[in-house]
């Protein structure tokens, strides 16, 4: 039912099967008058496309944005922006071995099972392919973001056992991009590297974890007690395919903490002002992750997202077939070695439409700008 | 902007504050025609509420559940289910001390900057009390569950660095309530509550894991690509008050992994049945958590969720006051050392809203159980 | 499915049977730091309740309101606003013989053959009681507009066949109060009340026509294409009970009129304001309702709702029992003769909130209040 | 703020401005397994195309839709159903002396103040071009009620002054596509032709009335309070260009009514059924429209919608352009002299949408199809 929009405000209402005529999507709620960087937007997709370096999958997609309504002289109308990409590399030969048969920890067999017809080719709906549109609606939000100061940055903090032993603040966000597997720290980029390349002579895949961060937004976001801003963020990370957990600021390691240690003690960043928003308290450590009770409180909001490897493999796999029947599914095709590099703009898009929409959301809360003298509370 | 509604067809509304008159909610889209077991509802605000062991904060909540609307004779109209449990034991001078406080790591500073005015008295929304009109909520849910033979079971997993090392598997279920801790294994639970004797000693909190599992959900629920069934499971894990994380499956535990493990083979569990629903294909291991592609599987779900350390301590602390003077808060009142027990039938009943709104939004969904053939596909 | 909450950003969501515990709500999304006039409320309430004169229903129904949360001292929290009104003249032995009867064009029979039960006493869910939630949350609407200066006028312009036939610009609309049956004509309503007088003493009742004006609103609010303002007035409109038809504008005038005679010719109102809202210009006539392509345009805005007769009447009348059975229906009880003077509130009600509700979400439309230059366009 | 979704669970997202590249939509929610038929979708859309016959405007729209998703050998696959209607007979060269003109009753005024910018070509978003994605998704809404037996019926009743008097069970209903005008009664519809040339040869335009019948709707649809069945509808049908009123059953006729004249008395249709859908009770009249309480009770659903005359005229008019000076628009391009004809498919597919939605919410009220025993209730 409905599940393909995403947002409230800001919001994406997506389409396309991995081999359908094309992947588009609709941004609704997108506020009038943004001057859009087409470059950017293009930019933003090639980072996400296969073949972009040898580490990840050789399908050739040129990925190509069209932009079919809601903008009128480079600016956004206020009226709602459809996009298509369309599918051109498609190889549908290359699946018909697939036709009938259910692969291993893919979605083949619940979309057959739910809705009694399945689109084979490519994994159709629940190929990766379908987050084009996330990162359309993502690459438009970070302009809209831009406005705000808000910055976002995701990179990869491990792959496979290759674990990155340093919090953000001790990297340089900056180089995230300075090499192909998206790890701002090039030595422990040059491990993940060497690491892939051994599981790839494998035949095999490997996971890893997502760290993101998100600079100077504003004290306020959030909507408790159900759209929390780390609630809507975990749903936003855990919907892209692959993501098997989400964790913020402290995360599990919180479990085995005590609160002495855990609460973040104020301090008075600047006596002289007293503004609502970007408040003039901060937080000496920031185990809450920027957000408390649900809101954010100016301090950066960073979060954690496993992903689990995926599960196209280059070895012989057991398997059962449509009719029941045992079956040895071979390997074929093009795959992804470690899909994180290419997932790194994927949850910078969903971290940046969460943002954009709950900044939105807070236009409408105590709008005339009220506060009640301190004496008065 | 409305955070206070949850869910799709089966959706809680909720209200009240910690020291408002009430805390209550309205069910709306519960099928009509469901005969309600009205003890077990208390019993469920029982296990939740305070005061209930030496563990936990000793305020006494009487917690009495009224319903206003929605049932007559026993049995849901299919109209909204209003109900209310009146704030009885309101000591707001308990809290006056803290009218100009913001508290570390609470809500004070970020819901005063939000709506530029807060009811500080217990915190107010922020309070953990809003919970209740979620486990009302849920055992309604439950109830409507058990028509489809669907069993939720939440425990403590881990209290500070006390943890229980075996899955769900290797544990009876049914033991989950026979100590104050909610650990099913009376063992790790002995030791966990020599932790928490510890802790209270200090004047300190600790954190903690829960793990939940669902038993018997059928095949084909939830809602790609957004409305993945574990993205809206982690959502409403995650809108509990000190939740940090959500891991589902395999989890952070997946990125480590290789494809060729993580992989869950299937087998044929009964040659004989080819129903769509409740499919007859099984998988022999289960990192997939029950959910592939977002949608279930058939197998059990289990998911784990991480819980920090609550902020109220019984230390003194440093802060800051709304005047924007530095403060030394001296601890008062009641506390909840470990709040991980009663945060069970919470978590359970967050799962079960989210698998009876999607149990009836699949209704929806190939409603005409037409299945297309197999030599067709 | 969730049919019970109304609004997207000021939203209510309602609960309650006619013979219930309560009738009552919760408004979410509600502006924190509004200070809320509780006699305005309280009187608002009074407008609507049954025994108010001479004309309506003698059930004496107190309906006091009781505000449960989301106020703080007097003032809007942000938080929900949950709120009952107590079913205190619950006489349900007046309602027993109608237990086993589908009384003709009520909901007795759609109810039953939908949710396989219902609660007869007064027609439960199906009551227009259920209207004193809107009234509430359409009081605190009011005031939020107060601050914008838009005003809203409902008044009776038809009962029966007694039609006021002038235009509300010819009418001095601080006078709809000053009789009792809510038309500002004072011999037109005299001739009203007459015609009541007339159908009351056949035991039977009459409908009517309530005209409804809104003034101020600026210019800007409809979210188009679904959401227009006037589609969502409608919608609001006739989910009032009794409601059968929706017009604004030149409504069902404007069938038979000519383009050249219908369009309303602009003019500048002020040749030195060019702000972007309340903007400039004016139209000389106002065929358009004050709503142009579903957005306001800052004339007027007016709308007629049709009512029908009330159902329940003093007259014998054939109809089916639920076990098949032919049988004839004996009047008793209390009833309304013209329930239109009552129903003036509840119409200014949805009104209320659907300007709060598209006000709050026009705030984040071109939020950034950037104008394309007028040489760019 | 996102006012291009329309629905609940068939939900239909649409972009598009007159000029752009491309009008469009997705479809969400629609259940799988549905065989299309395509060219009944073209059919439907060459219905509302202009330029099918003397009255309408000759804009030559080719109008082939092409769809990009969701559909796998020729059935919904219960995914996003995506697709495009590509803006061919773009002469922007036609609109560019209307760039920087508020036409009056257009909406180029209030999008302007909206938004802060416009499409100034051929009213953008505005445009009833939009209304070509509602024809796609109602052309499929139509296939999906073809399964449960309900059929939709639109025919215009009055064009001008001129007006069919007849009720809809007088009229041979197979007959409306039998004319251009789309009127079932042939000698109306002569005359409303005759009125339709008087018109253009004055380049006036005249607005109108359609009359909707939708017949063998099951008992229970609708989901009360705020979304009843007819307010969704009057939302849907004022949703459309040019629409003014909008009224069901007895509608602004039962204003002038009296109670006993005006319920619909039941009686027993066959004592043999007593199935709990399509009930076995009738009405010997149907003031009620077929829906009581705001659900569908078996009887035939009817409503009228009263259509303006179309702003564009081939008259000279004043007016104000952006600059604040007067102007006079010179009449220019193509027009509708009266667009009833080409809305007839509009308002039967917003029809069929409301219904397909209603439909599919019903199948999770009572979806255990449990009835209290009659001698329980």
């Amino acid at each position: 039912m409905s599940g393909n929009t995403f947002g409230n405000i800001y919001r994406l209402t997506s389409f396309g099967e991995s081999h359908s005529e094309a992947i588009g999507g609709v941004i609704d709620g997108c506020p009038s008058g943004i001057e859009l960087d087409f470059d950017f937007i293009q930019n933003e997709l090639d980072r996400r496309k296969p073949g972009q370096s040898i580490i990840t999958s050789e399908r050739k997609e040129e990925d190509k944005v069209e932009f079919l309504s809601g903008i009128y002289k480079g600016k956004t109308l206020g009226t709602p922006i459809g996009f298509i990409i369309k599918n051109k590399d498609i190889r549908a030969s290359d699946y018909e071995h697939l036709k009938d048969v259910y692969r291993p920890s893919h979605a083949d067999y619940t979309y057959r099972q739910k809705y009694g017809i399945r689109d084979y080719r490519g994994g159709g709906r629940s190929s990766a392919r379908e987050t084009i549109a996330r990162v359309v609606a993502g690459a438009i939000a970070k302009q809209i973001l831009n406005k705000t100061g808000i910055k976002i940055y995701a990179y990869v903090s491990q792959a496979g056992d290759i674990v990155l032993n340093k919090t953000y603040r001790e990297l340089d966000l900056s180089q995230i991009d300075s090499n192909i597997i998206r790890c701002p720290d090039s030595i422990v980029a040059e491990k993940m590297l060497k690491k892939i390349e051994e599981i790839r002579k494998q035949g095999d895949t490997i996971g890893g974890v997502i760290t993101c961060v998100a600079k100077n937004v504003p004290v306020g976001l959030g909507e408790p007690v159900f759209n929390k801003l780390h609630s809507e963020l975990g749903k936003a990370i855990l919907s892209i395919n692959a993501v098997k957990g989400f964790e913020y600021g402290s995360g599990f390691d919180s479990a085995k903490m005590k609160g002495s240690e855990h609460n973040d003690i104020f301090y008075i960043q600047d006596r002289n002002v007293r503004s609502k928003c970007y408040g003039q308290l901060r937080t000496y450590t920031n185990f809450s992750g920027g957000i408390q009770g649900g809101i954010s409180n100016g301090e950066d909001i960073y979060f954690r997202a496993a992903f689990k490897p995926v599960s196209s493999i280059m070895k012989e796999q057991k398997s059962v077939d449509i009719e029941g029947k045992e079956i040895t599914i071979k390997p074929k095709g093009r795959y992804d070695v470690c899909v994180l590099p290419r997932a790194v703009p994927i949850v910078e898009a969903m971290t940046a439409m969460v943002l954009v929409d709950y900044y939105l959301m807070n236009l409408t809360t105590n709008y005339t700008n009220e506060t009640t003298d301190y004496t008065d509370e």
